[in-house]
């Protein structure tokens, strides 16, 4: 299946996680095919990286137990799209690449609290196993490239506060173990646009090109905010959910992940390229509500639609409705 | 009633507009008494700017018929408390004085179609009413602030696009019209960062001390992205309507106004001081909320809570619930 083809150059890469992040936080599980429908769509509105599952055993989320077959699927239909997979340790790791994902990314917990909670395992311990997962992908017939996106870099709801020292430390020394992109993580939406600017710039100073996404939610509205931060200091790959979905929403009207809709339109509106067409992406949008009949999605640029007037960064029109 | 006495001063004025922007969008009238238990408590909660009514005929908005007596009552009750008053025009600013208004605003559209559609008079005809207000403000006997909001001034739901220039020469006339400070609105929320920073820093270096306030929407979720991007650009005063109660939400879902208690949130977490505490600011969300029963309240910080190990910008701790 094509994609589409936009002639320019995007400024920003948004990573779509919502089949993987989204799909995970549901309780329901989405039907392969209408998955696979869905990432078609949204490989059609120009998104060029979409996480597209989860390596953990099924009777842990069975939400996930397609993911081989997905990332099977995704690969073949989207030969220009970087199918994307989560993998929590070296098994999922393997199992992965044995299905053939283009790209692995691993979530490591600055707070100790919530890692021994998440995953039993201390810090330490995760940085042995990505240095192994690192090794593993350097060793494939064609690189494989590893992100690691370092969780509760904002705050945590075990620990309260995280020590930006830590973060940082932690940052450092998985881009030592081999790690191709280190980027920081949201998780409990603790996020402010100072912290998100302080901390990403230390990252990028830190890290250099290694410095990866900023994966940020919007539990207490300011998701936008610290994107918009974000990319002030320099960050060039944003994760978010098509219609919020996932990001463990905390209350009703509260949506976890930054809604695509609602950051694409940000950033074309700001001038700056992301790639992606808002129309197709409603029609994704749509395919998404058609796959999970009565499931809550977010946006508030689907619901008020585009403003009149609204050209993308490249100067196009929308396409007439 | 004494209102909260934080021994710091603010950094920033959240100025809010809910008991005038907010109940003269509902189709609902509250009860006199129950939109002064609501001031009330915005006061206790800290803020020192209220938009309280529209000095409007009452046939046109019979949600504002009790105007006089909300600002009589507001007045003598905060004495602390800058208590403010939309005027459309003479007739409304000499209303509003008589009844002892502290400070005035007059909505003037830098849209030639959206000026006609909705006070049926040209921008020029505005600018001659402006005029009048501010000669009439001036020769009071302490004199009375007259603020404008330029609205559309980052686009318009009839013209389209607005020439930011249009924008500046509408407010430099305003401000040579006499009156004391010129704020930018986005009325129909197209405003994107970029945009807002732009036309922020083209108002300040045009207007100087009189460039105004932020009145920013939410319509399309970037109404605390806009409001950093203007906190960027040296804006200071912040508009904002508790629960995001008003600002024409277009959707179920979409809030129209920035919502006070995110915006407070934001600010405060990212080390901005408001002098506004967020605890009797939900308070007030509970005030209102019991005086519009099953009316929809927005905000993501009301539901999420504030996150653990959560510090004031002046290092305070959230008192226990």
């Amino acid at each position: 299946m094509s994609t589409v083809n936009r002639g320019t150059t995007p400024e920003v890469l948004i990573s779509e996680v919502g089949p993987r992040d989204g799909l995970q936080s549901i309780s329901r599980t989405m039907p392969t095919e209408a998955k696979l429908a869905w990432i078609d769509a949204l490989a059609q509105a120009g998104l060029k990286e979409i996480e597209v599952g989860s390596f953990v055993p099924a009777r842990l989320m069975p939400q996930m137990a397609d993911v081989a077959e997905v990332v099977r699927h995704s690969t073949a239909r989207h030969p220009g799209i970087t199918v994307m997979a989560l993998v929590p340790n070296v098994r999922g790791a393997e199992a992965a690449l044995a299905a053939g994902a283009r790209k692995l990314t691993v979530p490591v917990s600055a707070s100790e609290a919530h890692s021994m909670a998440n995953v039993r395992k201390t810090r330490e311990q995760m940085l042995e196993e990505v240095r192994q997962m690192a090794a593993l992908c350097r060793c494939q017939p064609t690189h494989v490239p590893l992100e690691v996106g370092v969780s509760t870099a904002f705050g945590c709801t075990l620990q309260g506060a995280v020590p930006e020292d830590d973060v940082i430390r932690l940052a450092d020394a998985l881009a030592h173990a081999g790690v191709d992109e280190v980027g920081l993580s949201d998780t409990t939406g603790m996020a402010n646009p100072a912290q998100v600017r302080r901390l990403f710039t230390r990252l990028r100073r830190a890290l250099g090109e290694r410095a990866g996404a900023a994966h940020l939610h919007n539990t207490r509205g300011l998701g936008l905010a610290n994107c918009l931060a974000a990319y002030e200091a320099g960050v060039r790959t944003f994760d978010a959910s098509q219609g919020g979905l996932g990001g463990c929403p905390y209350a009703p009207g509260a949506s976890g992940n930054v809604v695509t809709e609602d950051l694409v339109f940000m950033f074309e509106a700001m001038g700056v390229r992301t790639g992606v067409d808002l129309e197709p992406l409603l029609v994704a949008r749509a395919v998404l509500a058609a796959g999970l009949p009565g499931e809550s999605l977010y946006g508030m640029t689907p619901e008020a639609g585009l403003p009149l007037g609204f050209t993308y960064a490249d100067g196009r029109r929308p396409s007439p409705a």
